[in-house]
């Protein structure tokens, strides 16, 4: 415990390794690009299932479960699809002790096998809307990973609904979209740019994706979640029509999105610091960790002091307390900082005598010296701040590392050498030739056309010099 | 919807089969011995699943996962192990495009995968105990599958625990079972056999199985679940040792259990009925379904009245409501009743001017007409009521259908034919040839050697004659 942490400026890659190590976060599997997610790492998995479950249930959408095993087949009957992710695929050949007939994949998503099954249930209008969404495994066969933020297996939900028309299918790709960002920056305190992905960055069968993007401190740019409208293509390849209001036979409208554990790694690389990770208090699986500072000499009456403060605390948060006699409080304080909670609480003689307690926040190190009586009030009011200032900061970085061009001579620098320019605006001609060009170049790919930049009057593509009717937004990225 | 269910008299298994499709619990998938588990159905895992982990967390373990493939040479580490599994495995040799140099096999359970990341996470009695469990899906191989009961993938939890001592490691094993006990007794409300498994029958790998064992309609035995005492084998196949407190090296002890979707398969074979599902009120989606009764005379009236009576009972209830005017109240008092849900509410014109409700008990049929003003309460007790008189129904049934034997004449009789006999239970003098001659004669296993029936004084076996230490009860089983 304890072990020392790389300084992100020595090595913001390492630095990120030895916060997931150290944090118990995950560990490395003995299984080529796996990880193995540790109780405190899962635990912030849970937190954004709950909220996530909640929120989706709110939304109309119900859980179930498909198979994770798919007939090889299934992956060929939408062409796109299969090419995107042929060269991911991993494939069972043998089981029971025979080889099988026909492999089945291990599923990387799961369009084809849902959508076969949808055939099944959808007949008519009455059947839809069908709003659907699962949490599963999935394997996508990476060459190179890194812990949380690509994995060849991963845990996420991967919505899937069906829909009478193509209006009501763009409306629900764009809720769901909404829907993560409210849960990412309300909860995960990450500050997202939403927006249409370019056709060439979309989704293997679909017709567009939209998705969330985040910039980590590192300043490269993370897709932290997809929200697909597929059209007709899946109905298509599976035939799965409706008979319409007006007794005719359409095929079905579709969308599909998701997010994964990879939200895991952006929470850290977004807010942590060199003392470990920090966690925003929505989602901490303690908020408060109480430590009680003694000498033998007080320790009883320390802990007798600290038990009813334990028992109010428990009352109103979620709470760890160390107490262990064997550590320095120096060193249960780097302890717990390098856990992330977002509060501390340390009561020692004195502050037992003044009945004072003393609050640290694990975002900024301040200290506060509190009333014991209103300790509740001051912590509630404290993680609200935590909350608030954990998004401002990585807003405020997100704008700090934000650069406008207009022309490529501009661009260009910003993107050589092996550090990140954060994100790079320009008005952008749409092509998708024009894009392949850059990235060739520079490596920086079009992270997506955010929404809430497209209000400049249209312009030139900074690279190519055509019209251009786009704020496309560009970074190196994960 | 409202599909003819086929009568348990007439076919038992096609009952289940029509109750779990016309309930829309699960569908077959396309994929050989895979089910998709349909939100109906994926509702009463998520009730499972909440509970359970409460029970698991008030009891210090944490959730956390393991990958999902498993390097071949892992299984071949314990003997016993790889030899019970291995006709079950899938195999994936293939991936990215490439042969694998070692092939994966999916998990069939994890103690392989998880005693390997064991080894890197414990040295020392200060990292016990540990106790972890995960929530993830299974592959086994079977050749004879059957919705919820036994599918090729299967949702399961899996615990996986650490310890310094042997007591220890038995103790926690018991008390797991016992968790299963309180868990499928109080809220799937299915009476239950628990004790150790004969040794043939036991967990490949482990030193002893303790399962909990029910008693379907059709008067086979199902074991629900499992908890295993591992010893040290599993310490020994990938040498994980500890300093004890007394600084000497020593091997850990381990144990695991799960449960499986196989629970809802028990709940829908142990209370529902020719008319369709029947849930235990607690882990019920939908407690109450509140049905209106109207012309199109007195629609607008009778649902104005309604509007309260919904909120009202929103505030107390997991509730549906269905004034689906294009169906006739019988229609939808059938189709609610195959959905299972534990109470009716009805409402119509008479209802509305006498201030008056009419509830109708899912279990038993009986209806009462209630004061609307005293609705909540009163369907809090019925609630309490049902789901004391379906485990009561089903303890009742089991103990008409247990028969306790003497001689192998008396048990030859009772296990000829196709059907099942229920529990039988005799003295047994522990020796596997035995068991195995009683198995090849009539099929029958023992399902345990139930903790509470082993107050008889010692006496002979009934089937070779030689002193009997146990009770043994005997059935058919799935």
């Amino acid at each position: 415990m304890s072990e020392k942490i790389t300084p992100r400026e020595e090595n913001f890659s390492q630095w990120y390794i030895d916060i997931v190590l150290n944090a118990q976060l995950a560990d490395y599997a003995p299984v080529k690009g796996c990880m193995v997610i540790r109780p405190r790492g899962y635990a912030l998995w849970e937190a954004v299932q709950t909220e996530l479950n909640r929120m989706f249930k709110e939304t109309g959408h119900s859980n179930a479960y498909f198979p994770m095993l798919i007939p090889d087949s299934f992956l060929r009957k939408e062409a796109e699809h299969v090419e995107g992710f042929s060269p991911e695929l991993a494939v069972v050949t043998h089981a029971g002790g025979e080889e099988l007939e026909e492999p089945y994949v291990l599923r990387p998503t799961s369009e084809t096998i849902i959508w076969s099954t949808y055939k099944k249930w959808i007949q008519s209008y009455r059947d839809l809307p069908l709003l659907i969404n699962q949490w599963a495994n999935v394997i996508r066969w990476e060459k190179r990973t890194r812990l949380f933020l690509r994995t060849t297996e991963f845990l996420w939900q991967e919505g899937h609904t069906a829909h009478e028309t193509e209006a009501e299918a763009v409306e629900e790709t764009l809720k769901m979209l909404n829907v993560y960002k409210t849960f990412v920056e309300d909860y995960l305190a990450i500050p997202l740019l939403t927006g249409p992905k370019s056709q060439s960055e979309k989704f293997a069968g679909a017709i567009d994706t939209y998705s969330i993007e985040a910039l980590l401190q590192d300043k490269k740019a993370l897709q932290a979640g997809t929200s697909h409208f597929l059209g007709q293509n899946f109905a298509k390849a599976f035939d799965v029509k409706y008979q319409t209001r007006e007794k005719t036979l359409d095929y079905v409208w579709a969308t599909s999105w998701g997010v994964s554990t990879r939200l895991i790694g952006a929470l850290i690389m977004t807010h942590s610091d060199d003392k470990g990770l920090i966690v925003p208090p929505k989602v901490a699986p303690q908020e408060v960790v109480l430590i009680p500072i003694f000498k033998s000499s007080n320790k009883e009456a320390v802990l007798d002091y600290c038990a009813d403060l334990e028992k109010e605390l428990r009352g109103a948060f979620r709470v760890a307390v160390d107490a262990d006699d064997k550590q320095s409080p120096g060193w249960r304080f780097a302890e717990w900082e390098m856990r992330g909670v977002p509060v501390r609480v340390e009561v020692g003689p004195r502050d037992m005598e003044n009945k004072k307690a003393v609050l640290v926040r694990r975002d900024n190190g301040e200290k506060k010296v509190v009333d014991r009586n209103a300790i509740v009030s001051e912590i509630k009011e404290l993680l609200d701040d935590i909350q608030k200032a954990l998004f401002d900061r990585a807003l405020k970085f997100r704008e700090d590392n934000t650069t406008s061009v207009s022309s490529y001579d501009e661009f260009l620098p910003l993107f050589e050498g092996e550090k990140a320019p954060g994100f790079v605006e320009a008005m952008w001609c749409g092509d998708p030739e024009c894009e392949a060009e850059i990235k060739a170049d520079t490596k920086a790919t079009i992270r997506c056309l955010p929404f809430d930049r497209q209000n400049r009057v249209a312009g030139t593509c900074f690279h190519c010099g055509r019209e251009a009717g786009h704020v496309a937004v560009f970074a190196k990225s994960y």
